[in-house]
């Protein structure tokens, strides 16, 4: 008998975890493995038959308690117990032929890891596709750089420098369903057996997507783990990179971002208060997403390369639920996307008060005017010290010795017109639509990829 | 003039991490961005020429002084300003033209990391190429399962594990890598520039794979730091976990690994004591560059997804020093790998004394006799309690109903042996030469192409 | 109407974490907050009255819904919508006079948080417990240093070690505790207010030991969440070290450290196996607990120094969750540290056939036969080499030119021995009774001492 | 002879970091050892006389070389053999009676660490009272909520605000000092020794605060690593926050805050930058430190409570050169808040043109005219909604059927005023000098204990 503190914090809450998360997919697998058991003819005659009608009978009329039984030390041997019952101990027994709970568990685990990774997927997917609309989008907006507003440009150019972010970490995270993909039933304990298995014909049965070949490493590693993980985190920390550089925006004082009143909270003293808080909370369940996704990682620090229980259901019932927080974060990010409001005579205003497009004047002074550089940078930051003052302007470039300034005072408007900074950014991957278009082509050609990945299930 | 400690302690340490580390990738990216102004017409007749010129000058005589001069912000705007000296002022100005220090710089780090990468990679992969040699190695050996001795396998089997686990790293720093190796040239400060330039022609004349298309992402992105670090932190957690295993293995009380004289210190106050500390060492230095790499990606929590310092020196020279320390780490490993021992006897006899066979017994008492796994098992949990009595084997099995064990006493013996329970494992990735045939050749062509990849300098 | 996203994803989960952790503090907050406005003479006549009602109506009668209400934003604004339906909403909104949400919430919070981490100090000290009654068992014990068997000890002399630095923790728990202890009720949203509040008065009632001063400060800081959590971190971390220390001691080639049945399993394929795997629950749920538990102060990186939703319901509630994960980890130990058994055999057998007491031999020489340290350690190094070979040491002695060396074998055999080895340790701090008996006193009274501020509830 | 590369990336960087950094302090433990050995009695006749005057000779004039010698362990080895040179072999040995390096190092790492924590206390310090300062500071500021502006306050009651949460980190700063400051001599390689020390005299010769008791713990603890490393990474994530709040401040949009040209950067390409990027590098420089002092806590995970090399050099240098990096950005916070400077006009307007001071408005009308907070609340919502239309107010006021609302247009602007918005809130902890008085005296009082303690060298 176990110690019953042992029962109720260890051998319990995983009876728990099984019910909850492993049950559906222990089935696959015992069927799998039974059925491939049979094709290599290990089993005497008839017992394939009896055991898969037996795990049909359970399958759809075993419902296991609510606490884990006396003397049981896991849902497995308490579904074997079951299959006993039915078909007798002995003939019961052969369904545990060549396996081991190591390779069983960790195949289940890896089902069902993948099958929330691929829901996981659909989720951020989802959200690049929201993000694919608004790179669409061509409101002025006002960009920063070193919390400083820097440069004009549109929101579509801004959103799709973060899709783009985005699809680099939904890339990482379909290279870690790889790493989860594979079948590791065979192995054994660690070492496979002595009785004449078909790895590959069991990873087939299961839809898996290949085999984690060495049996040692099969059991021992915790890449399935934290390859995913880590690739969550990472986007973790990209989402709160977006909503720190929305925060400000969305600010009373600046306001270029708005957000429908159905995502904004009042506060119960200031009547002023209108607190974009879904911000704070995308950053909070994606911060508290990525510190869990961390901590799996972590655990296998100095851990020694065998097989542990940091394996087991409880490390993995914990990825699922970050995942899940993190889920939360990206549904939460996505309808603030769908519902980014952009006040475009702020940004004007905001340009044209702390001289943001002056950059391009002084550009067009280099192309137009022939003058170097460093020459109309200079002309240009008199021209802002003095309060943007085109006389200042005109009798700084005089004295370049260049003769004079032979430009309007409307080509000065109009060269410094937050409209104007934009259309002439036709670089390859700059704001005006010349320069957006092959960074949306790019994009639709990486998100038609994912999107068609996914539905296959995550294979190449 | 700048406040005396901004000075100590911001700009003086920049000025010499970039003499240090990025002074010829900078020379290269103002001769590839010269030379695209001057494909592109940007420049006035003659201009390119004089400051090419110029640039060869400064490259080969100019020398930063030790500390950074006063009212200079950084190397740049130093080395601008010897231009300025070389060629004057107004020509020296068109070498910025239609450039940021904000695409400069980051395709500057880029270019060095990509270099420092591809040197550790080197590094991994000789490790690699160690690894594989040992995967050969068919001495004997004992693995566990939680800190237990659970079965016998060998060498090779054990170093192929891990070598499989280390090339999953592999291809996550290939993935960061590529990431790397992208231009940012064209994006100036964050909107490209009214200038016609051609980002892709930059981008081949400083040998980079390609570009970070939309010019916002370009400057903000902090993927190319994080993305080598995150897998280069998961490189070195998975060192920690092979030294872990190792440990106890080398500890006098197990004793089935041992290390040379070479690689072992000894007490200054216990006259028996053989300490294997190259296993400590390879864990702490793996253990620092693994908080350093995690800090580098913790930097971006919480920030503004735009143009910060974060992706500048301070935090890539981090990531160099984090890089060496783990080099460091790696070719300790390497040695100890080169290095190691196997006491086979001492692994058969903890196999004989614990019983770490009897599973073979049991499987082949279900191969042979045609009993069920179940019954097996028990009867050989019989044997085991009662000391490995053969008699309470030959009752136990007596009483399953099967009839009496027909089987000899040496039948039994060599049932349990060591080599027999490796012989008999030649399913796919188990220890017999038959199981670890496919995995060989998987690794050698995993391998084989990680090398490829590096004599391409990283491309796919 | 908010988005219903936000109301799934944000406002219900808060909703449901107020009911299950903050509805009864909300109560004694509200108690307190009224009792204070009264006396201080800031409310009409009779509200009070009416209002301490109406709580109590509500206290013992309002059954929140299972799902929040369309339009409710939290508890208490469903709470107050509640008192108005009693009181009428006039009377009802005197109870949320000179408050916020902002300090009502934090010090709701700091009032739960405080409870739990009495109640985990009460599991810690649980185990300290356990520890110092296992502080004076005398059995033999080996302890290592680098992994290899290093000195005799006792095994009170190596829990004692364990229990000191456990204490560390507890003293750093009580720290923080004394930062949650603290009342931030008047600071009202950031600034206090107008109104003439007491808000000693209010910590008093609530039994809080002190008052966040700065009103600012009470709402912005994160240290009752952080200092709590980075000393439960620690600890967490301290549990990983004593069973990474006890694993080899416990594996079934070292042997000296056993564990009942109870407390293990077998495996479902290796008959031989018997897995203290509880160490490895400890590890991690202890890893788990660290992992989430660093997360909450992670949160707290490049965020804004002011009122945020860090500091609200949903990071509180993963710190009571990783709480819960440690308790489970401390009480799995507890178990673990009662339920443990030496092999003073096994200790006995390895220190001779490893040389483990042979420092005793060299120091014994120098003591009584007047050589120097080095020596000592010269002779006694050959006399391990050679295998433990008596006429070794007799030769390496007179060779060292002192005369022979004027011990019988007994002499020798005695100074190897365990008992000795251990006997002779008297100084302050060693395994001997002499060497134990300060250290002891120390831990009682630290152990007095927490026991009391335990029971006071956390005060110094 | 060792192997070259364990040379080259073990002994010799340690050897490098042992000249470096404890060359001093391992003079200062000889002589306190042997002034112990002597008094016990415990050396030869003219021993400790000869030896005292080789290590002063040695102090003085004894270089080691740049590279570790051949076949030399480490620098105290080589100390050794240079004694011996002076002394003889032999007397050179009795040093190191009753002593392993195991007592000796970590004695020796903390005496230096305890340099390095004072020195970093004082800088601490020095910031805590440049925040001192700035809290007599009464220029009317604005502070913020969930990043939008909440309430107007004072310069004072902000920094005073962030100096408490400094002072707290403070506390657990010289926590953490308490358990660097104890010696571990005596305790020998873990269980002390047979010799007859008196371990209390060293560590009152070495000036150290006490001794770890427990000499299994003396060597096995990494507390004296963890706490002070803990503490002093809680104080970056702290510096972090007020960063990233008065990064939005010092915006050009925002601008109540300001820094002088000697701390502002500009842009190579955008005219109107100034961006104060001070505040980036005291984030990164905080960013990077905490991740290092994460990391050497982070060593600790999963490793075996008892001696081992993260307790050495390497370890502790890494925690030197954290404590040097978070230095550099407490220097640059305090010259940045020295710096600071606040453009009340601006903070006047926001909170005017954002109705930020309606919050007073609403409760003026709860004080002077009887209603309630809800109603006074609804009411100066639709004035705010009517954009400060003060016949709003006073038609929602009538509606409210408690009569007209008899106060003077003066009296509403009056009541909306930035100055008075600060002079009523006089409450404990409010930004009214009647409320900074009671923060200011509390902080002044931990100031000088925390000062005075500095002073002596940090015992209570």
């Amino acid at each position: 008998m176990f110690h019953p503190l042992y029962v109720d914090r260890v051998l319990d809450p995983g009876f728990t975890n099984w019910k909850r998360h492993f049950a559906d997919a222990s089935l696959r697998v015992h069927r799998a493995h039974l059925t491939m058991l049979e094709e290599q003819k290990l089993l005497p005659q008839g017992v394939a038959a009896r055991l898969h009608g037996a795990i049909d009978t359970l399958a759809s009329s075993f419902v296991p308690p609510a606490k884990i039984p006396d003397g049981i030390e896991d849902l497995y041997f308490l579904f074997e117990r079951e299959l006993g019952a039915l078909v007798g101990v002995e003939t019961a027994g052969y369904l545990h032929l060549a396996r081991s709970r190591n390779d069983m568990d960790t195949t289940i685990f890896r089902l069902v890891l993948k099958e929330r990774l691929l829901a996981f997927l659909g989720r951020v997917l989802n959200l690049a596709t929201v993000l694919r609309r608004g790179s669409d989008r061509t409101e002025l907006f006002l960009l920063a750089t070193h919390g400083q507003p820097a440069n004009v440009s549109t929101l579509g150019h801004y959103l799709s420098a973060f899709l783009a972010e985005l699809l680099e970490d939904v890339e990482d995270l379909f290279a870690g369903l790889e790493t989860v993909d594979r079948s590791t039933l065979g192995a054994c304990a660690i070492t496979t057996t002595g009785f004449n298995l078909n790895r590959q014909r069991v990873a087939e049965l299961l839809g898996l997507g290949g085999l984690v070949a060495n049996s040692y490493q099969a059991i021992a590693t915790g890449h399935w783990l934290t390859r995913p993980a880590t690739a969550a985190r990472q986007l973790a920390l990209d989402l709160t990179r977006l909503v720190a550089d929305m925060g400000p925006k969305a600010s009373a004082e600046v306001g270029i971002l708005r957000f429908p009143d159905a995502l904004v909270q009042s506060s119960s003293i200031m009547p002023q208060k209108r607190n974009p808080v879904i911000l704070e909370h995308v950053r909070i369940q994606a911060g508290l997403a990525a510190g869990t996704l961390g901590s799996v990682a972590d655990l296998f620090r100095n851990l020694a390369f065998q097989d542990v229980n940091e394996v087991a259901d409880a490390p993995v019932t914990v990825l699922f639920e970050a995942l899940e927080t993190l889920t939360s974060a990206v549904d939460l990010l996505t309808v603030t996307i769908e519902a980014l409001e952009v006040d475009e005579n702020k940004v004007r205003s905001i340009a044209r008060d702390l001289g943001v497009t002056t950059t391009e004047l002084a550009d067009s002074l280099v192309r137009e005017k022939g003058i170097s550089f460093r020459e109309a940078h200079g002309v240009v930051h008199a021209f802002v010290k003095a309060g943007n003052d085109k006389a200042a302007l005109r009798s700084g470039f005089a004295a370049l010795g260049h003769g004079p300034l032979d430009r309007s005072d409307a080509w000065i408007d109009d060269t410094l017109s937050a409209e104007r900074f934009v259309a002439v950014r036709k670089v390859y991957g700059g704001p005006a639509p010349e320069g957006m278009a092959p960074v949306l082509e790019l994009l639709d050609g990486q998100l038609g990829q994912f999107r068609r990945r996914l539905e296959r299930g995550g294979g190449r």
